[in-house]
């Protein structure tokens, strides 16, 4: 397993155990964390805290911009976690898996961000093992009715 | 003036005189202001909180979504917050100006989502003020190099 893809499924894992959504994403810059983070609705009440905005929020203001970044996540992201790397300018994602949430793939690469899924079945099972338990709280999460 | 842009502006001049970044947004349901926010970039070190996303974060968990509201910002929304805004599937934006900053009206139009531009001069000048001030904190917001 990429040591970067791990660190972002512990962050997920850590999240799920705290009664949370298990999304976990990290920043990295030159081969090294720059900070991590995970989904926080639950913890924080906080609809905006996705995996990938946490880890952004957790990153604080960067002087030297994103351009030499990657941003890891265990899920695809959604539009808004997909416009913010967009706008940040963030070249590169790699996720976790899209099975369970197909995310915009398409939206970040036409944007010219390139998108590597690893499909992972870990990433998979982590998914549909909260989804089958909290069907409401992950239909809140993508505002799915 | 639309008393709902109105608040926006309100909150964006707040930001300013805490020596922040002028934009501001509040999300409206049924006619009442449900929450409202403004860029915190200074303030918090915090580079995920646009107006928008500071004015969503500030709404905290909406359990019956966002299909019935309205959000206003002093600014067209760039890529994060137009993403969110799809994401959310907030139907309508109604924005204060897009002349100092072009933001995603395409593609939030291409999802669906409906765009009134005011064109404000009041809001076109409380930008242009902030960029001739700040040119380097306005590149830096918006990811500008």
């Amino acid at each position: 397993m990429d040591e970067f893809m791990q660190a972002a499924i512990d962050e997920a894992r850590l999240g799920r155990s705290q009664g949370g959504i298990p999304i976990g994403s990290v920043l990295v810059r030159n081969g090294k964390i720059v900070a991590k983070g995970h989904n926080k609705r639950v913890q924080e009440l906080n609809p905006i805290l996705h995996g990938e905005m946490d880890c952004l929020n957790n990153a604080g203001r960067q002087a030297e911009g994103y351009r030499n970044t990657i941003i890891y996540s265990t899920l695809m992201p959604c539009f808004m976690c997909a416009g913010t790397i967009v706008q940040f300018k963030i070249p590169k994602v790699i996720v976790g898996e899209s099975r369970t949430f197909d995310g915009a793939r398409e939206f970040m690469e036409s944007h010219g961000v390139e998108v590597v899924d690893l499909d992972l079945p870990e990433c998979v099972q982590m998914m549909e093992e909260f989804i089958a338990a909290e069907p409401a709280l992950w239909n809140e999460d993508i505002m799915e009715e």
